[in-house]
């Protein structure tokens, strides 16, 4: 992982520092209230340890330790030992600064509703410094209207309206991924675009090469008797636009060339 | 949900008509192969369904139908029920024009990378007029070689180095999560200038004919004396890696076939 120096912006607090944005992930909490399936906890825990969170608070779960969530957590029983188990949502968000009630439903605008997306982004600013939460209600009814209420914006996953019934664990796995997400872009400099790295690491062929490579090709196709010289229309033109859009390496022009050759060798 | 009338760039093969970019969700194929826990199928199918995802295929599951697979699934039984049972990855793939490898390990650099953000806009950008496909491997070991070498891209899903084992169905979740976002970035801001264009504005090829091509060249460069079939190194894989970046089109591969026809004949 990259380490970068972040001297403004958004990490104010921490100007001058070696500070990598993945350690915002320690500042940020998962509170899963009156669980009633521990194998969605288990699911919980490993959603979270795949993105790199670590704290988990529970409010009354129904039933906790338990086999099942230790067998769904398969990698990331440290989280589920170290969970701690609450009374009360206040005991839980006890510390932080900021809670997030999440939800899949859409719910009255008596708080401020943020995207799954944006909702990151909003907790790590906040995570520089302080504790901060995202709250998962009940698998059938999700937060109580009082349980909203001890929370400063509510986070809306996107869902088909029709069915918006997300997975616990999943909901955790969605949101615990957009955190991620979140860090990575806080890094300084964003992975270089795809699209402009089209070879696999492979030599770049040259100008010279790729050029060679046409003539070869249309020389084939005619003494194959595919291409008519008399009647070229567009072939060439369509090849080399094909041919220009996979970045040709190196060693890809010389198999393509040396399969002519023993073409050409056998005709 | 809103409708917006798209009426130029990316979508110009449904120019002037009422498009709703969730639409393009029925084009997106989730392909599980030889998965082995039948809750995990459940988990997948109640995932799909939370971000309008529909379209399930099942390569050689371990057990399916199966009971523990409708449990998971809860609300998502319709999906279960008209999942097609393959039984080889090419069946699932027939007909689609992009199959993406779903990872959370880092692999070689054999194909394009992209994270699942990137490639969910990817795949919707080609399902505005062809299926495309997001292939999931077993959960202990994830899709083999010969399965990467069948999709023409990678996705990544960005992990903990540490413990990158995120669960199947929540894969599943995240990647669906990425597409729905992505359609409602399309909603938003429908692109001005067709960027995310892959292939030349023609008919993209299909899995299957793309396989023919490959089947065809292959057998010529044996044929030629190229290819020695008893020692052929990655000889063919190097040629996937090569027109997996190109993205062919219908033509392009009508005329490198009908360049290899004609060699045949003279030889």
């Amino acid at each position: 992982m990259h380490r970068v120096v972040i001297s403004n912006g958004v990490f104010n607090g921490l100007s001058g520092l070696n500070v990598n944005p993945l350690h915002l992930l320690d500042k940020v909490r998962i509170v899963l209230s009156h669980t009633s399936h521990p194998g969605n906890i288990g699911g919980a825990a490993r959603a979270m340890k795949t993105m790199g969170l670590d704290s988990l608070y529970l409010v009354n779960p129904r039933f906790f330790p338990d086999k099942e969530a230790e067998r769904r957590a398969t990698g990331a029983l440290d989280i589920l030992h170290k969970a701690k188990v609450c009374d009360t949502l206040d005991e839980a968000l006890s510390g932080t600064v900021l809670a997030a009630a999440v939800t899949a439903r859409q719910r009255d605008l008596s708080h401020e509703v943020f995207d799954g997306r944006q909702g990151a982004t909003k907790l790590l600013d906040l995570a520089q410094k302080d504790f901060v939460a995202l709250v998962f209600g009940t698998e059938m009814s999700g937060l109580t209207t009082l349980e909203v209420s001890k929370c400063q914006i509510i986070i809306h996953i996107p869902a088909n309206p029709e069915y918006s019934s997300l997975n616990l664990a999943s909901a955790v796995q969605v949101m615990a991924y957009e955190l991620r997400m979140a860090c990575r872009d806080l890094l300084e400099t964003p992975p270089a675009s795809p699209t402009l790295t089209l070879h696999g690491g492979g030599m770049a062929a040259t100008f010279d090469e790729i050029e060679l490579l046409y003539a070869h090709l249309e020389q084939v196709a005619i003494s194959s008797g595919f291409l008519d010289p008399q009647e070229p229309k567009r072939l060439m033109q369509r090849m080399r636009r094909l041919f220009a859009r996979a970045r040709l390496e190196k060693e890809e022009v010389n198999i393509l060339r040396g399969i002519l050759s023993a073409c050409e060798k056998r005709m």
